[in-house]
């Protein structure tokens, strides 16, 4: 892939600085000599875990989410508190979500959710050996927990009740796994 | 899933209405009855397209993201205009990118980019039968375009080379379509 993409930044201005979402509007310079405004939401970086029981079910989580006004069903996933190891981050994540931690974490790969204007990676986990471990979790966090066999997942996936690009892109790591 | 999981909006508050992040400070209600802010990327939606060629390849585009910081390959995706068709969307960013028109797009489904505060779906194509057909491109977008096998695209996701969410999905749901 050749370089004359690449764009230079020229100004980063803070336009909102929130609880979660952190606005920038940057300006760029282009390849031509250009130049062209870029609206940017910096995060700290997240975590999303798929945890995977004795039974080779998947543990997914329900939540109410406001941002598209219905409930979803997604694998655990958080975000990182600053300077966090994403390692910790996923065991914790389990345990305030599921109750369970992990005998074995085993990295999946890192994905952008956003490529046009978010700047962090989501780093996927694969998590086993789950052994019952509760932390305690936000008292304004309302979960449910249930479990699915993969091919229900993948079905889940086909008829559009899971609809999480996380959530399908750390399925679909988990598929191409070596066996 | 139950309906107590979810949350009532009693406020909403635009922060900043940029060209591609609008961004607002809602006020929810929980299901505790204890109130909550939510910070809110509104946004009009988007396209994204793996487009098949007669040769079984998927065409694939690279471009910086200054969000990223990198050059990224991803499928064609593009945003919605106000009102527009996600199918027409999904014709004319083809033609734009990749100077193709497809002769059969085929649904594949809708995905949420990031569930904590982005309000839009991506819907997912598969375009086949493509001509050749280029519409202009902006002048200041700077794109590479590729033709790779699925197999090798599935070869750069477990290596990390291809790490963009909506092309990971989009390509999981290529693979799950009944032959």
């Amino acid at each position: 892939m050749s370089d004359s993409l690449s764009e230079k930044t020229l100004d980063s201005k803070l336009i909102y600085d929130g609880r979660v979402v952190h606005l920038y509007l940057d300006t760029v310079q282009l390849p031509n000599g250009n130049s062209a405004k870029r609206e940017i939401v910096r995060h700290p970086g997240a975590v999303a875990v798929v945890p995977l029981d004795a039974d080779g079910n998947v543990i997914l989580v329900s939540q109410y989410r406001h941002a598209a006004g219905r409930i979803l069903l997604e694998i655990p996933a958080g975000t990182l508190n600053p300077g966090e190891d994403p390692d910790v981050c996923a065991v914790r994540e389990l345990q305030e979500e599921i109750g369970q931690k992990p005998g074995k974490l085993q990295k999946l790969g890192r994905i952008y959710l956003a490529t046009g204007y978010r700047t962090e990676y989501i780093h996927l986990y694969l998590a086993t050996k789950l052994v019952e471990s509760r932390l305690h979790m936000d008292e304004d966090e309302f979960i449910e927990v249930s479990r699915l066999s993969i091919d229900e997942v993948i079905r889940r996936i086909q008829t559009g009740e899971i609809a999480d690009a996380k959530t399908i892109s750390a399925i679909m790591m988990v598929r191409s796994l070596p066996a």
